[in-house]
C-alpha cells in the first residue's frame, strides 16, 4: 500500500523526534479525552524525555495556497510511530493526510487561534472582536462550565445543563461567521516557526480517519488549555477517584451516588458493606471539597432521609485534608466553616493518603478508610500537554508569560489562564488558579488584541510595530465559599495577611447565590439557575439515575 | 476453595438447567443493561432452547425464616455454568449465596412485587394503597419516563430530567415504608409455584459479588416488564441504529447529532462526507418516527441555521417507512402531516431495509442510503425476558392473560403493559403497546388491588376467596402526534374505521401540549417542561454536548 510507505518514510525522516510526538500524541489523548479512570502517569517517564515538540522544524515549506478548507493540500505529514502502529492509515484519493486551514493571505483579517474553553478562553473568546478578527477555537469540549457551580449539579440542586455555556453562544462568530470556526478536538503539538497547531479530532468519531488530525494556521495564538488535577503521584487516584472539574465528572458522581444509595437496600447486604457503599469520601479542603461537601450533607438532611429512608443512618461524609481547610481564608471564617461542616455531619479528617485501592483508602499513619464514592480535588497542576512544549516556563511549570501575558522568545503566542505564570524576571508571582485570575485575563487580552487590531497588527510577524498598553495587573476582589445548608463565607481581603472585610452566614449565602447568578454567561443559564435553585427548595432534589 | 465446591456440586444437581438459566441471566443483562451496539441477537438461538426458566421446581424447601433483610440465609442457590465461569465468587462467611427477602408471614402485610417502571408499572404503582400492602419495585432504572415527550429531550426543546420521574416521587412508600423497596435490578426469572422471583443487580456495581444476585418472594407479582424495539431480524440495527426509549437513548442521539455537527466542520472534510455524518435518518413512520422528524427539522430550521452555519445547508432529515407514516390516524391526518413534513425539509422515502451496516443502509430495492445518524422506531416486540417465561402466550408472543389481568394457570401473577395481551379464548383482541393502554391496565388494576387489599385477599393463594369486580376494558380516547413547526395532529376516534373528530394544525398543537402538560407526573416536572418549553421559545435550544 502506497500509504505505509509513505508513513514509512516519515519514520525515518523523523526519527529523532518520534518518541516525543508519539508521546504528545497519546498525551492529548488521554489528558482530555479519555476517562480519569485511565491509567495515565505510567506515561510520565517518556514525556519527561521529550525534546521539545512544539517547535518542529521541517525542511518543506508551506506554501501559501487558497484559504479556507483545503480538501487537498499537497503537504504530508509524517505519521508518528504510534500511529503507524495503532491506526489503519488509509490513503485519501489524492494522496493526501492531515489537512489544514492554511495562513491567511494579505488583505485578510488575521486569524486568532484560541487553545481551550475555559474561564479564560471563554472569556477572551467573548471580548474579542469578530469585526478584527477571524477566531478559531479548537477544544475537546463545545462549551464553558460554571465550576463554582458544578458541586450543585452533582446532588441535583443544579442541573447539568444550567452550568454549561455553549461556546457558541458566548461568542456567535464561532457560529456563523464565514471564516470563524470551532473545532471539537484536542491540540497535540505547536509548531510555532510555521504559526501553526496540530489537532486531533476527539476519538470516536466514526470518521474513515480515527483519530482525524489536521492542522491549523494562525496570527497569533492563544493558549488557554488549562491544567490537570494534582494526584501527587499517589498510586491507584486517577483508577478509583473521581474529579470534579467537567459536567460528565459531575454526572458519574451522581450516577455512583444514586447506584450506591439503590444497591445498599439490596437484601442481604451486610450493615458493613452498607456502611462502605455509603461512605462518600472528599479528599481536599479547598473550596471545592468544602462545597461539595457541604451540598452532599445537604442532600442527606433533606432528601436522603426522605427518600432512601431505609439506608440513611449508614450514609456519612469525610473529608481528608493534610493541613487545614479553606487554608486561603481568614482564620475565623476557617473555624466557622469547622463548625458548620461538623454540625451538618461532615467528618473532618487530618491525613495524608498514601495509596487508594478500588474500596479503601490507605492513609500515612497506617489506618484504612473504606469507601464508595471518592472525590479528589486537591488543586491543579500543569497539563501533560504544557509540559510537552518546549516554551519557557513559570515555576511551578506553568508556560511563563511576561506582563502583557506574551510567551517571550516565540513571536505572536499568549498563554492566560490555569496553563500560564508570570515568568520570574518578571518579579510578580505566579497567580492563584482561580476562575476570577483567568477570567480577568482574558478580558485584559481580549482588550489587548482589539486595540493591536485596531493598530493593524492582528497579523503574524506584526508585533514589533505595536505599542502593547498597560501590563496587567491582578486585583483579587476576595474569595467565596459555601459550606451547605444556606450558609457560606464571604472574605473580601485582598490577600492571605491584609486587612478587610470577612463574614459568614445566611447573608454571605445571599450575596454567594447573587454573586455567582449575575456572574452566569447567558441570561438563558441565569434564568435556569434561579429556576433550579426555586424548585429545589419547593420540591427537593431530583434523584432519577439517568443514563 | 469451599466455594467452587458447592459451585459444582450445584452445577452437577441442576444439570438439566443450566442452559436455560445461563441464557436467561445473559439476556437479563442485555436486554435493559448494555448499549444498543451490543450484538444481542447472537444470543437467540440459545434462547429458543429454553426450556422453562420461570418454573423451577427445586428440591430444598424453602424455609419460613426471619422477615425482611436476611444477612445470614440459609440456603444456597445453585450458580448457573455461566457463574462459575465467568463470576469470582468468594464465599461468604456463613457460605451463603443468593439472599432473599423472605415470604411475609401470617399477620404481616401482604407483598406486592412488581417487575418494571414503565407507564403500566408506574401506574399502578401510583395507585397502589400501601396501608393494605408491602411494595417493592424491581427495575433496571428507578424512574418512568414520559416517553411521548423524549424525542424533544433528543434536541435539547426539553431538558432530559424533564421527563424522567423517580419512582419513589410516584409511589413513596418505596422512598420511605419500613417494608418496601426499590431494588435497581433486573428479573432474570420467575418461581411461580415458590412464589418468587430472581434478581440480578445491574451490572458495574463494585459489589464484593458482581453481578449481584438474589430473590424476592412475593404474595401478588405484577409483571410490567415492558416490551424490547423490533427490529425484524435485520442485520446490524442493534449494532448501528439508535432507538428512542430511554432517557440514555435521547442523551446518545443528541451528542450524536451534536458530534455529527462539529465534525463536520473538521478543515478537509470532503462534501460528501459532510452530507453523510448530517443526514439524519428515522426508520418507522409511527408517531415516534413522525415527532422526532418534526423535531429535528425545528432543530435544523431555528438552530442549526443559527449556530452550524457553515454546514446548514448539508444537514437533510429522512424518514423511511415501508408502508404509510401514521398508519393508525385518519387518511386526512395523514396526508396533512405528508404535507407539513415534506414542507419542513423532511424527506419521506417508501423502502424496506434490508441491512444496515456502520455509515449506510442498503434497501431492498438495492439502493444505498448514506447516514451519520440513525434513528430506528419500528415499534415494539416481546422481549427476550418475556419470551422466557413458561407462561401462556397471547397472539404476537406476549404473556396470555384474562380480563382481570391475571395470568391462568398460575396463581397470583398478573401482567400487564407492552409485555401482556388478552388471551385468544378471551375474545378480545391484543390492546396496542400504548402509554394510554399501560396506564389504563395500571389504574385498573391498582384499583383491583386495592378491593382485594380490603377483603384480605392480598396473601398468597387467597385468591379463590374473593370476588374479581368488573374485568377491564379499554376505551380508546385518541391519538396525537406532533410534526414539528406548532403544528399536530389530534384524532379523536375511537378506533380506525369509527366516526369523530380530527384535527390538524396550530390549534392541534396547543391540545398536544396542554394534554401532555396535565399528564405529566409531578408537579415540579409539570413546571419544569412549560419552564423549558419557555426558554425553547425565547432563547432557542440548548447545543452544548456534555457527558
Amino acid at each position: 500500500m502506497a500509504l505505509s510507505k509513505i508513513a514509512k518514510t516519515a519514520f525515518s525522516r523523523s526519527q529523532g523526534r518520534i518518541a516525543s510526538e508519539n508521546c504528545v500524541h497519546r498525551m492529548g489523548l488521554l489528558r482530555r479525552g479519555l476517562p480519569a479512570s485511565q491509567p495515565y502517569h505510567t506515561l510520565l517517564p517518556s514525556m519527561m524525555a521529550s525534546d521539545g515538540f512544539s517547535r518542529i522544524r521541517r525542511a518543506d515549506v508551506f506554501g501559501v495556497e487558497s484559504r479556507g478548507i483545503s480538501h487537498t493540500p499537497s503537504r504530508e505529514y509524517p505519521p508518528t510511530a504510534q500511529a503507524i502502529e495503532d491506526d489503519l492509515y488509509v490513503e485519501a484519493d489524492d494522496g493526501a493526510r492531515l489537512p489544514g486551514l492554511e495562513p491567511t493571505k494579505p488583505g485578510e483579517k488575521p486569524r486568532v487561534v484560541v487553545l481551550g474553553t475555559g474561564w479564560a478562553g471563554c472569556r477572551f473568546l467573548k471580548g474579542l472582536d469578530a469585526k478584527l478578527y477571524d477566531i478559531v477555537c479548537i477544544s475537546p469540549r463545545n462549551h464553558m462550565v460554571f465550576t463554582p457551580l458544578l458541586a450543585s449539579t452533582c446532588v441535583g440542586t443544579l442541573e447539568f445543563r444550567s452550568v454549561a455555556e455553549p461556546v457558541g453562544r458566548i461568542q456567535s462568530a464561532l457560529a456563523g461567521a464565514p471564516d470563524s470556526y470551532f473545532y471539537l478536538a484536542n491540540c497535540t503539538g505547536i509548531d510555532t516557526d510555521k504559526h501553526e497547531v496540530h489537532c486531533e479530532s476527539v476519538p470516536g468519531t466514526g470518521l474513515p480517519y480515527d483519530p482525524y488530525r489536521f492542522k491549523v494556521a494562525y496570527d497569533k495564538l492563544v493558549i488557554a488549555a488549562g491544567a490537570d488535577p494534582l494526584t501527587f503521584g499517589i498510586k491507584g487516584v486517577r483508577e478509583h477517584a473521581m474529579f470534579l472539574r467537567e459536567v460528565h465528572h459531575a454526572q458519574e458522581i451522581r450516577r455512583k451516588l444514586l447506584l450506591n444509595l439503590m444497591l445498599s437496600e439490596s437484601p442481604g447486604i451486610s450493615e458493613e458493606e452498607k456502611k462502605r457503599l455509603l461512605h462518600c469520601v472528599v479528599i481536599g479542603g479547598g473550596p471545592t471539597g468544602v462545597e461539595f461537601s457541604g451540598e452532599l450533607s445537604d442532600f442527606i438532611m433533606r432528601d436522603v432521609r426522605q427518600r432512601y429512608s431505609h439506608v440513611k443512618d449508614h450514609i456519612q461524609v469525610t473529608l481528608i485534608e493534610a493541613n487545614e481547610i479553606l487554608s486561603s481564608f481568614d482564620i475565623g471564617l476557617r473555624q466557622y466553616a469547622t463548625n458548620h461542616l461538623t454540625k451538618s455531619g461532615v467528618r473532618l479528617v487530618r491525613g495524608v493518603v498514601k495509596e487508594v485501592l478500588p474500596e479503601k483508602i490507605l492513609l500515612s499513619d497506617g489506618s484504612c478508610v473504606p469507601y464508595g464514592l471518592l472525590v479528589w480535588s486537591t488543586g491543579v497542576g500543569p497539563s501533560e500537554f504544557v509540559k510537552s512544549l518546549d516554551l519557557p516556563k513559570a515555576p511551578g511549570g506553568r508556560i511563563g508569560v511576561d506582563e502583557w501575558l506574551r510567551v517571550p522568545s516565540v513571536e505572536d503566542v499568549f498563554a492566560l489562564g490555569d496553563c500560564a505564570g508570570f515568568l520570574e524576571h518578571t518579579g510578580k508571582p505566579v497567580l492563584p488558579a482561580l476562575a476570577q485570575v483567568a477570567e480577568r485575563e482574558g478580558k485584559y487580552l481580549a482588550n489587548m488584541f482589539n486595540e493591536i487590531g485596531k493598530q493593524n497588527g492582528g497579523k503574524a510577524h506584526c508585533a514589533g510595530n505595536i505599542t502593547m498598553g498597560d501590563p496587567f495587573v491582578y486585583r483579587h476582589l476576595g474569595s467565596m465559599a459555601s459550606v451547605g445548608r444556606y450558609k457560606a463565607l464571604v472574605d473580601l481581603r485582598q490577600s492571605k495577611d491584609a486587612k478587610g472585610i470577612s463574614m459568614a452566614g445566611f447573608i454571605s449565602w445571599f450575596i454567594w447565590r447573587s454573586a455567582y447568578l449575575t456572574r452566569v454567561v447567558s441570561w438563558r443559564n441565569r434564568f435556569y439557575v434561579a429556576v433550579n435553585w426555586a424548585t429545589t427548595l419547593v420540591f427537593g432534589r431530583d434523584n432519577s439515575r439517568i443514563g
